[in-house]
């Protein structure tokens, strides 16, 4: 009877709960309080100096292992890579983390994510940018830059609403000129070697139809915004671009795609991605990336790290190691 | 006058920045927008088949490496593990997080931090479980159970408020009998072998005066409350327990203080830290616990691990290491 009676109550909570989320049930019950069914907001702050920094969670892709996710690797081994980092069997988990630079002085938003018109498609799994720089108390139209480390849609649409509109209405756009150079050629885009690279260019074509005067593009070493300088990592597309953001004494790497998911290919820096446009030459970046920032002993902050994405990255024979930092409860 | 003119217009959105935090200045302004000076709430909710739980961060404190933190172990290597963990340079940290387990037909709360009243003394630092819970939308009068994993300060002092009312005024506490025998017995406490289990006596003096009747003892190896299973661990306290929550066919372990900090202890299972009651018995506690949780790919939640403690445990040679779960977006 204990059981049975247990049992009722457990089925009442859960109906309880359900009606909650729903927004048509009670907020509190003497019997039971009902669960929350969201989970806590993504953003975590970081300071670099005098800088105020803010990884913002756009969400996390589970998908079945494509065939050619690892391209040089047999599917097997990728698919222990993703048990062995407690993927859901037979699923790849990839994050996405854009970055927010208060400077005191400019707004920069460093990527933007998948874009909002993609939070209810895919049941709040991406596109959460938005709500979370707005728990962040972040109001979008503050946003002075959008920086744009490569022009993959991951980091490009979230610049549009739903409806189109700019999600970020008041900023400055800029976009590597060697990926701009590259994505907006209608040369190049009749060359895709295949339907993802298409959808990549019919993508750069879509999210950025007239907005060329918003536009400015920049070039590699410079300093792109107070404090935020591009540096050359190119391979994963030909554009490809890492910041240094300092202030002070201080320093950060924002890596952008250097790797995508560490758990396969900061671990393993020969395995190839499917998504690189040269997947060699990412190769190389990897390694001269990673050892510069493993004897440097940098905060490496990675777009595709598990949130809060703030991590350090160490050399391990001829692999890496990612060691994620600790969450700091005060900043 | 470049460079003066920025470090001008930081300096003032600094002097923004903190009267925004007082909440004496603007929330926004034309020429920069003020930096928010604060962390992100830190809960962290997962399921455990229908129960939802909630990683709650207490806080993290961050202080001179003692001679003797790892008592069986040269100073000089317990610095050098604190630098290989990227703490700061001569410092450990260690971080504290409660789970609040709800169960669709109760709300329990394990462990309680190190108390509210050690919120500003701290500066921030710890005593944040409150503010981390109603961040979470829980009201402390909802709580019904606090369920104890041992008497230390960390673990129970957040019973109380500032002013020594009950934090949870409607929580049943439960207290593992052998920690309440141990420690509530003036025999024991005149054998203090040192200051700080001197200061561990008085404070459970302190914190449980006049709460006899509101407290009861629990043994091992029973349902504690609904789904929840006390686990014997001892060593760090002779009645220092971890627990099972199970719901469905999904279970978690609540490890409490298996280990303190995982970058020393779980990766270095056969050192002892100062806190430990019996030190031995802990190491063995270790092993026997940490061979489990490994052996059946268990999902571990850890008191001292980084927010939001919650990992699997897998056995390297003698040592152990821990693999941080991945944040999930939604729950």
């Amino acid at each position: 009877m204990t059981d049975l009676n247990r049992r009722d109550l457990l089925a009442g909570a859960t109906a309880i709960g359900a009606a909650a989320v729903t927004g048509l049930g009670p907020t509190t019950a003497s019997a039971s309080v009902p669960q929350s069914g969201t989970q806590a907001p993504g953003f975590y702050r970081y300071k670099v100096g005098s800088y105020e920094c803010t990884s913002i969670n756009d969400g996390a892709r589970t998908f079945p292992m494509p065939d050619k996710f690892v391209v040089n690797l047999p599917k097997e081994e990728a698919l222990a890579a993703g048990e062995a980092a407690y993927m859901p069997k037979g699923m790849v988990t990839v994050p996405f983390n854009p970055q927010l630079i208060n400077t005191g002085s400019k707004l920069v938003l460093i990527d933007t994510g998948n874009g909002v018109a993609n939070l209810e498609p895919s049941k709040g799994a991406v596109g959460r940018t938005l709500q979370n720089l707005q728990a962040a108390g972040v109001d979008p139209k503050n946003i002075d830059l959008v920086l744009l480390s490569h022009l993959h849609p991951d980091h490009t649409n979230g610049i549009r609403l739903a409806d189109g509109a700019l999600a970020f209405p008041n900023a400055e756009i800029m976009v590597p000129a060697k990926d701009w150079e590259f994505w907006a050629s209608d040369e190049n885009a009749a060359k895709a070697p295949n339907d993802m690279t298409k959808n990549y260019f019919a993508n750069v074509k879509k999210t950025f139809a007239g907005l060329e005067s918003k536009i400015t593009k920049y070039e590699w070493g410079k300093e792109v915004a107070p404090g935020i300088t591009s540096i050359a990592t190119p391979g994963h597309t030909p554009g490809h671009t890492s910041f240094a953001v300092a202030s002070g004494d201080k320093k950060v790497l924002i890596q952008s795609d250097v790797t995508n998911i560490p758990e396969f290919f900061l671990r393993n820096p020969d395995w190839h991605v499917a998504f690189d446009n040269d997947a060699a030459l990412a190769q190389a970046t990897r390694h001269k990336f990673y050892d510069m920032a493993a004897a440097e002993k940098a905060t490496v902050i990675g777009f595709h790290f598990t949130f809060p994405s703030v991590g350090h990255v160490e050399k391990d024979g001829a692999k890496y190691r990612l060691i994620p930092s600790a969450w700091n409860p005060t900043i």
